[in-house]
């Protein structure tokens, strides 16, 4: 199964320890294409020596030959938003995970879309839970 | 022509100036339905007593039913992001206004897509020359 992971660059990387543990747990149901999202050393300021133009075609190839989008949707960000639009357009199976936070509310955008699957957590533990749920029938439907 | 004009609400109301300003001036070339993005007594707490699903089914029924999309994309926002994703596979014709910031960059999403036309302004005036630019020639195209 390959497994498109989406997550904040340019829009912040405040929730990278979040990233990391979601992709480390995504890589037990298949290829996390986007493992460079959870690179620690990577920062908002985004990835060198390549130009944007790159990184968006590399990223929309990925996307559309993913069986599953994974967002983390907690931190505002351009990026996550487009590729879920995208997905959603193009048919894709896609899971938001969103953290609740005093005072922030999710966009109307995800929380109101019946074309998506959002799940809240709270803590990497139960982040992992509705993965596993989702998962699981995600492999089935491939094989 | 039925304009969208997308800015960002929940990821935060900094630009809410910009957005009056660019609103206002859009009114010239034909109907902003999208108008309350700049209501400055609109929070990024959202619309009250309306559910998502409505906010959601409501801002895609306007964005299939407008003839440009208008997005102001300075402020990480994941409802513009989508929006943006969505009108770029619904063919539509979409303009990006950018002010650059010192240590922000903009989302490789957005800045390599080139599926949508990307402009970086630093005033309202210069915003509104981009505008008369791009909305002149599309009045052409509809009429």
């Amino acid at each position: 199964m390959n497994i498109y992971f989406a997550g904040s660059i340019s829009g912040g990387r405040t929730d990278i320890d979040y990233y990391v543990k979601i992709i480390s747990y995504l890589n037990n149901y298949g290829i996390v294409l986007t493992e460079h999202i959870g690179d620690s050393t990577l920062t908002d300021v985004g990835e060198k020596n390549i130009t944007d133009e790159y990184i968006h075609d590399r990223d929309m190839h990925w996307l559309l030959n993913s069986d599953i989008i994974v967002a983390e949707v907690t931190n505002p960000s351009l990026g996550v938003g487009y590729e879920i639009g995208r997905a959603i357009e193009n048919r894709k199976k896609v899971i938001c995970l969103y953290r609740e936070k005093k005072g922030k509310r999710l966009s109307a955008m995800i929380a109101g879309s019946k074309e998506l699957i959002l799940e809240k957590y709270s803590n990497i533990e139960s982040a992992k839970k509705i993965i596993k749920n989702h998962l699981k029938k995600s492999s089935k439907d491939i094989l």
